[in-house]
């Protein structure tokens, strides 16, 4: 089903939203005239946060404050408009709630929005608000950037302050930013992360890694050859094709399915100590692939942790010798674009879709890297992203390079 | 009143622990043999984590799971022998609980342990266990470490797993480690970051910061003269003193109090988002001092966030940019010898031992870096302690450096 963006969707018919609102603290700041929209895992003050699951909502009290990040973006003028659907605790990356319903993905009505900020995703595709805010442990940003076809942006890890934000698995959570275009995004990143972005740069090396391009759908790999194309015409040779081997120094044939497997582990242990207490005191319901998500985190095998810590310390501190200030990795955000609605099954242990995507979003996740998804391919009308990963703590300079990228796209 | 190490300290005596039993998963690991306590702030399985509050106790589940740095910690064939006091949601300084007590700072009995990792560090310095877990959010396993006159180490931002750790501000928040000597030390830090210490390396140079320096009782930066000559023997021409200025670029006389106004507005609107929801629902009994701090934080202008998240930024920017991976700086850790028990007031706004000891703390916080605390110092027998701090990520370097001065002081 194609895009149906050619005429004004409605806030009922996006089903983004749990409630609309109006917050305005301001009338000055770099952020005055946005709109802006949360999801419901970040709190705003008076108001639940469910963080999309029922028995979380009542068994939690009001917030007595905003999230920090909600606070930065009303100081600097923006208005917020509602709380938007989350996947349960954030974990999943579907966006099919089983409570709260499917927000729309307007690009591609039959397919899923993807998760878990389905809900902040589904806003800024369908036009309702200029950005939302999102968190992003495993790519809950990412993923429905790419599947709603607008940026997405995950910050160096720690850049955003996560208080009032409800944990997932700390050594990966970020709150991320979802906008329909990159000056947007460059403007609330400016305010949450505080800094200004310098439009003057010279880029490095792109390196594309080759273990990623291997991974993904051979329509996706076609769809992105335009913009790496014109990455090449922007950016003569500075572009070039990498293993991760270089980084990594695996002799094995897993390529990126490394990064995945130390990731979920610590991960899946982060996730039961960080919510297993509440999960057994509770009892509370949950649709039913949260709930297996939930019997799979608790039956990990955690005298796994100690080779999985030690590689995410390898990788990372590779990754922080290898990559220059300057330099930037080039990935598919997704290894396909997004699914049919209904058709991914329960065990996210069995499905292929997960064990690739995840390979893909791991890379930033244990490089503590900024990664900015781009809207830029599409698979027969059906919008999948491109991403530019940069080195730990250059998400500024990240930023000037994918305005240069969506500016002289136009 | 002097110390009372010479004889034998009872687990009953030292008044750091909440309850003791042994827990022991492995016989075989890099800590097997070693004992270890755990901050009251940090779950163990099966336990209820109060958090040094009775209200929190009261309203809380017993723990489903450890969490990820104790079972780290066991899976490497330590054995856990108790939880020890940790002041009221980590939200002080002092190691003086209203509910639970004081526990024992042993070389110097008639003074505070130092907080709010009290109970560890009082258990570390009687000699009860070899090491001890703690958090660290704007000093709290780096005070208590100089008051016993004992090592404490705040790792780099995010190194060791926070799941199953209570917030209090996430833009700081770290576990830590206290150990009676360097190599208990770095075997606890190579097994929770997952590295292996390299004891070859060059150091670059060694910067001491001269606001540090003046901030400091006069007898403390007298005592800290024989550690930084030792220093200057051990490494000739590297010590270099240097302003603060060359870092943050401020032309104010403020010095160090810059760094202490930039942390504690984020992390007060940080540990507001994150606890008050728990205390406006709850309404829990605190101690005089916690409640008072709580009012404070509940009663911040949130409107300064936007300046202090810029020049928070723009500090650990700068302090990326300065600091190459083998230079360090060096600071006294604390302003002054452990203050009187019972001597410091309800206030701390209106505390110069607060202001003081946050503006020397507030260095790694803002930067990110990893600090040690060194127990090199004495004013008449009462210990102090002296920092050490690495750029960011260089936690192996950083234990290096300190390994070798504390072997070659013997």
């Amino acid at each position: 089903m194609k895009s149906i963006l050619e005429r004004k969707i409605s806030i009922e018919e996006s089903k983004a939203f749990l409630e609309t609102f109006s917050i305005k603290q301001s009338d000055k700041g770099s952020l005055n005239g946005l709109t802006f929209a949360v999801k419901d895992l970040i709190d705003i003050g008076g108001y639940k946060t469910s963080c999309g699951n029922p028995s979380w909502l009542k068994t939690h009290p009001v917030a007595a404050s905003n999230a920090v990040c909600v606070d930065q973006l009303l100081n600097e003028g923006a208005e917020c408009i509602g709380k938007t659907i989350s996947d349960e605790l954030a974990f999943s990356l579907e966006g099919e709630n089983f409570f709260y319903g499917t927000p729309l993905n307007p690009r591609a009505p039959d397919r899923i929005p993807g998760g878990s900020s389905s809900g902040s995703a589904s806003a800024v595709s369908c036009g309702l608000v200029d950005f939302a805010i999102g968190t992003d442990t495993g790519g809950s940003v990412r993923v429905p950037a790419s599947n709603c076809g607008i940026f997405g942006m995950r910050p160096s890890h720690g850049f955003i302050s996560l208080a009032g934000v409800n944990p997932l698995a700390p050594s990966f959570d970020t709150v991320g930013v979802l906008a329909r275009d990159s000056s947007i995004l460059s403007k609330v990143a400016e305010v949450l992360i505080g800094f200004e972005i310098n439009p003057k740069f010279d880029v490095g090396t792109i390196y594309l890694i080759r273990e990623a391009l291997d991974l993904v759908d051979e329509e996706v790999r076609e769809a992105i050859q335009k913009p790496i194309n014109h990455l090449r015409n922007l950016f003569p040779d500075r572009l070039r094709e990498f293993s991760i081997r270089e980084i990594d120094g695996e002799m094995n044939e897993k390529g990126l399915k490394n990064w995945y497997e130390t990731h979920y582990t610590i991960q899946w242990a982060d996730i039961w100590s960080s919510l297993g207490s509440w999960v057994e005191e509770a009892k509370p319901e949950f649709g039913p692939r949260i709930k297996k998500n939930f019997d799979i985190v608790k039956d990990l095998d955690r005298s796994k942790l100690e080779v999985s810590i030690r590689k995410r310390f390898h990788y990372f501190r590779r990754l922080k010798e290898f990559l220059k200030p300057n330099d930037l990795l080039c990935i598919p955000t997704a290894p396909a674009v997004a699914p049919l609605k209904g058709s991914l099954g329960i065990d996210r242990t069995k499905s292929d879709y997960h064990l690739r995507t995840l390979s893909l979003t791991s890379t930033s996740g244990i490089g503590r890297l900024p990664q900015v998804s781009l809207p830029m391919a599409h698979v027969k009308g059906v919008p999948v992203g491109i991403s530019l990963l940069g080195a730990y703590g250059e998400d500024s300079f990240l930023l000037s390079v994918v305005n240069k990228i969506a500016s002289e796209e136009k």
